[in-house]
């Protein structure tokens, strides 16, 4: 008996960890079970965030598989446990384990947690990727959390996003002066710099306001997304640049004392089945926006194109001192910045021999 | 004793599964370990694919944390338990479970295999696994290997790579005629037909010979690989153009009968594992790669820069005409290829909306 105990905790299991359950000793610590529940800032049902794969519902899912039921993760859609945009403090607090979402919803706690989803001007996927995973994003994520008693991982990414809809064609920065336009966050700030005039929509809302014309423009996803909602019947100028979200990162945010109860076998469980959505959730996003641009383009009379160079060059100039001002007044800010802005210096150069070789020169027939 | 055990049943565990130990019958199902044996293309410590976040190893010791030590894998470098490149066989026999290395390797076995690695002039990292996750592409691949009795998962990618180090500019395709140049695979067919010298040498032989000017010119990664033996120091005219491996993938080549005998959460461990490796040693690859690329240029002289545009068209008209015969001669091929083709009709319009405008109007400053 003594020799087949020590063998089989030296095999590794989870035997050691968990409570016991009399007579059964080692049983119980393999088995020990995680009820956890996840939260989203988006509806049930919303592709990509909460359906499809590497969604909130299929993370939950790998974790369930892999960790073969010992951690079950019930996923909440936008107001079915907590209202959308609610997670961060029902995460601080415990009353859920994990929330699904972007941490750009958490800048009125610590702008720091900007970075970690998107910056106008910021990293593609691939630069995201290095930076987060091997530049020390991750760990500064973690690091901005900390006082919050929370960690996070990369789950998702939308890929490059796109400027928007328009009810009439963007010549000059000064088109943007008084134009009426649904943008949210750190973007609708840089807009607001130039004269638009913000509004912040939930997504349902989007289509009857571009159709009446209480809004002039709208800032939703990208092509799939945006062709949901139908915006390609409500204007027909769709501005491509995505100058604002370059590669939008999904969060998982996890209560850190909650993550501390599980064993380091299905801790990294979680962090890997992040990766992997990472990943998969961004290829499905390149197969479906390609499906649905062409499908805008070809059938429904959408004018797909970039905005002109100089409106570019202006709302870069107004990102620029938006930023600076956000890293002027936060310490913790300014250390994310400083991390991010240094990767960016590194890739920009690199990318210039070979990603934007291969698109210029090899992709096209 | 019936009532713990039903419960205990019901929760999922891997129980039912392994072979019993007398008075621990649920124990010994929950423990089962497997020790299975990996064995590599790539030597004992070669960066990427050996070492490193996303490599070989750093899969192994993965799968082995998420399963809690219930699959061990032991990795054996090329030439530590078989030759380098006898990896397919291997598997194949079951003399080892799994096999990691690229499946560009096993086009002498089906040439099909060659687009689960990189096809010339194919598609990029993030377009790449769209189609393998997303459009049919690891459903095929486990469909090509079916007949020897395997399935593989991508679980790496090293980015678009360099076109090579060449002594001599090249200005017109005509230079290719009589040029000795180290390089493998289908791209070297591709040289082959404009005269190239095709010479298939070693990692560790390239930079003597292309030092003692036995080559003209040599290709081998990108930047960081590159620059790591050294043939910076032999050759200055560094092509980044990547026309020949747009996004190598790394395979694991698994032995199916030993992948059905795995209870299915420790085949999601795998498959997961797989799928964040791929993304995480993608992105170790973007800041080696940025580094290396900068001390090249700045430190070490080399002229940096893509081929000329006519010659690109050469090498693109080339390699046309090669997957062409390759397609004609196999069914396996050509529904591979066809499936391959057309995924990248629509990534390629997307993405000249979407990353080609990144790269070309908003990366930079």
């Amino acid at each position: 008996m003594r020799n087949d105990r020590r063998k089989f905790l030296k095999g590794g299991a989870a035997a050691a960890t968990g409570a016991a359950i009399a007579g059964f000793p080692m049983i119980a610590g393999a088995q020990q079970t995680f009820n956890w529940k996840m939260t989203s800032a988006y509806p049930k049902g919303a592709p990509f965030y909460m359906d499809g794969p590497g969604s909130a519902t299929d993370l939950a899912r790998r974790i369930e598989a892999m960790s073969n039921g010992r951690i079950k993760i019930t996923v909440y859609g936008a107001g079915e446990l907590i209202p959308a945009l609610e997670g961060f403090d029902a995460v601080r607090s415990g009353t859920v384990e994990m929330n699904h979402a972007n941490s750009y919803f958490w800048t009125g706690k610590t702008f720091a947690a900007q970075y970690f989803t998107a910056v106008p001007f910021g990293l593609n996927f691939q630069g995201m990727n290095g930076w987060l995973y091997d530049g020390g994003g991750i760990k500064l994520w973690h690091e901005v959390y900390a006082p919050f008693g929370m960690i996070a991982f990369p789950c998702g990414n939308t890929g490059v996003q796109m400027t928007g809809w328009f009810k009439k064609e963007i010549k000059s920065i000064k088109d943007f002066n008084g134009l009426k336009m649904r943008i949210p966050g750190l973007a609708g700030k840089v807009y607001a710099t130039l004269g638009v005039d913000v509004k912040l929509l939930p997504g349902g809302e989007i289509f009857p306001a571009l159709e009446r014309g209480v809004i002039d423009a709208a800032e939703f996803v990208g092509p799939y997304q945006d062709r949901r909602l139908g915006l390609q019947k409500a204007a027909k100028n769709y501005y491509t640049t995505g100058w604002h979200e370059t590669a939008t990162v999904s969060e998982l945010l996890i209560n850190k004392a909650a993550w501390d109860k599980l064993p380091k076998d299905l801790q990294a469980i979680v962090e890997n089945a992040c990766a992997a959505c990472n990943v998969i959730s961004e290829a499905w996003c390149q197969r479906t926006n390609a499906e649905a641009m062409e499908e805008l383009i070809k059938k429904e009379g959408v004018i797909a194109r970039p905005l002109p160079d100089d409106v570019i060059k202006g709302l870069r100039a107004a990102t620029r001192k938006v930023l600076e001002e956000a890293v002027a007044k936060d310490p913790a800010t300014r250390k994310v910045h400083n991390s991010y802005m240094a990767f960016k210096a590194g890739y920009d150069s690199w990318a210039g021999y070979s990603e934007a070789v291969y698109h210029s020169k090899i992709r096209g027939a």
